[in-house]
């Protein structure tokens, strides 16, 4: 099979947040996508259908979607997925993501994030697809040395959670084995906080149980599921005090996916590249819920509360590099943000299961 | 089952170099001893005996050692030896080495150390057994900052093979275990250059191929099984230009496992703490050649080529917190290293399979 002139692409954990918002634009952008989750973290749709982000995005595109309930630290059943299909490149978004979590089951992480990794990446060369794109994160950086954050920022150094240390590991194998095979290209893209939903309000972020991020949380103080969000100090260096983070739209950062992608296939080049993908500025937490409240038209209450250890006062990428190398840059405000996460959140208040 | 009282030690890699020697000081010290090794690289026995090292040391302690042949990747059968035994402690010796090996096939190397590391700590928290001694290595330094080397010296910058990088992430795998769960107490030990062999000199190392490391490869010249070893620079500033490294005898490391787990044993503490084994002492390769064509009577004949790219001119450690907190020091000299490696060689010029 000749993988170069394939438009199949995998999509590993393609029924997470990330993954399933993803697929739109590259359907949208004539790719054939093949989704891999093994919906640990995913909502499972009734017996013998497609899981529910899946066929959400099946109506939106008005297509089908291969779907397989597969883990990647199953190496025979991924291996067979390989054997059917005639991939061009694998987008491996799969893995656990709370950092908080990672910090008490370790183990888990670690297996499920870099043992499950090793497994593609050994399958993808078997089957000779060398074509990856890595959802890494910004947590890779640590606590930032300079603001903004560029590509060339030392990653690694005191990592201060299984989360952040399973990327930083998985960045440094991709890394080993793009220079010892020179057919290997491989862009690491990292990701700053995505946010929002797809404008549509029928596809969004689903967490389960108490929602680890800001913007999900607001949103669901503002649709009354949840009475007031804590805010966990305002005596930071910042314009209010509160912490700044880089926000992107989910939308933006799927397009983010798209040019990767055919940076892949259209570049004669070889290696691991690093890219920061963000908006490259930044809010506030007071900021969002500000915003978060104004387009909603719903009081958000919060608490000030003390710091929590291993935040930082400021984060936020200097996006020039995916916009010279990509082609890419964020086009989406913070109001649609807001806006796009509202509409999704009070359209489906207990996430996709929500009876309509 | 009261794992504080039972005397029975797992030893994963049991079979190979530094794991079978240390088997005999183990014993010696009243230890039961348990090996799995998956014989990927160790001389395996005939049909339905064990492999010869292991027949070796039996003969050597004059009693029988339990052998499993399981992968760490087979979290079944790794599980069922766990079933089997009620192991007071681990000690983890199982992984690939060689350096040059690692730059080749990263994806083996990780899979092989770091997922079946993975495994082995998962299948030790499942059965309760949370005491850890791991090799590690004087790699994860990376170039010597400052000399010698100290436990604080800085660890997992610019490292530039996949055999360092995973000793490196399976230490900071293992801290996130501890740090998760306060029952765990681990000694990561950081081997310097292991040479030498028993002095019996009917168990020693046997390496397959080409041997990777300078003493059994200034052996093999000495025996007359390779015409003449090549000296990778000797323009470094040193005392003759050539590399310094910190030798340590096969024993004396051996003698510090038993060390650090009788730390582990007696010793109410937990968490990870990780500790040079080494002389302290660092010695050239001319330094080395010299000694052993002296000890072995042979002249080794060397050729000077170009500098190796990844060496640095000296490294060697600070060798007193194993002291103070094991109680360990090094007691055997280039000289016993020397010697004890020739008679080995000399007595098994082809390595465990010589026809006797």
């Amino acid at each position: 099979m000749d993988s170069t002139k394939s438009k199949c692409v995998l999509l590993t954990g393609g029924a997470g947040y990330v993954g399933s918002h993803t697929i739109i634009p590259l359907i949208e952008s004539g790719y054939e996508v093949v989704v891999l989750d093994n919906l640990s973290n995913a909502c499972k749709g009734n017996e013998g259908q497609n899981p529910v982000p899946i066929s959400q995005v099946e109506k939106l595109v008005g297509k089908p979607v291969t779907f397989y309930n597969v883990d990647l630290l199953d190496y025979d059943s991924l291996s067979k997925v390989f054997d059917k299909h005639n991939f061009c490149c694998v987008i491996h978004f799969a893995g656990l993501k709370a950092v908080g979590e990672s910090c008490i089951i370790p183990l888990t992480y670690y297996r499920v994030n870099v043992s499950g990794s090793i497994n593609l990446f050994q399958v993808m060369k078997e089957h000779n697809v060398k074509k990856l794109v890595f959802s890494s994160s910004s947590t890779v950086y640590g606590e930032p040395q300079f603001l903004p954050i560029t590509e060339s920022h030392p990653v690694g150094q005191n990592l201060l959670n299984g989360y952040a240390k399973s990327k930083y590991y998985i960045e440094g194998i991709i890394q080993d084995l793009c220079n010892s095979d020179k057919e290997w290209f491989v862009i690491i893209l990292r990701y700053f906080n995505p946010v929002g939903a797809h404008p549509s309000g029928t596809l969004g972020e689903d967490p389960t149980g108490i929602p680890n991020n800001l913007m999900p949380y607001v949103a669901q103080v503002a649709v009354g599921n949840r009475p007031c969000i804590n805010v966990f100090g305002n005596d930071y260096n910042t314009i209010d005090g509160t912490g700044v983070r880089d926000y992107l739209h989910i939308m933006d950062l799927a397009e983010g996916h798209v040019s990767a992608l055919k940076k892949l296939q259209n570049a004669d080049e070889n290696g691991a590249i690093a890219i920061n993908l963000g908006t490259g500025n930044g809010y506030s937490v007071i900021q969002v819920i500000d915003m978060f409240s104004q387009v909603s038209g719903q009081k958000v209450k919060y608490d000030i509360v003390d710091r929590r250890s291993g935040d930082c006062a400021s984060s936020y990428c200097d996006a020039s590099f995916a916009k010279s190398y990509l082609g890419w840059e964020a086009k989406r405000t913070l109001k649609e943000m807001c806006e796009d996460t509202w509409r999704w959140q009070s359209s489906y208040p207990q996430g996709f299961l929500t009876k309509k």
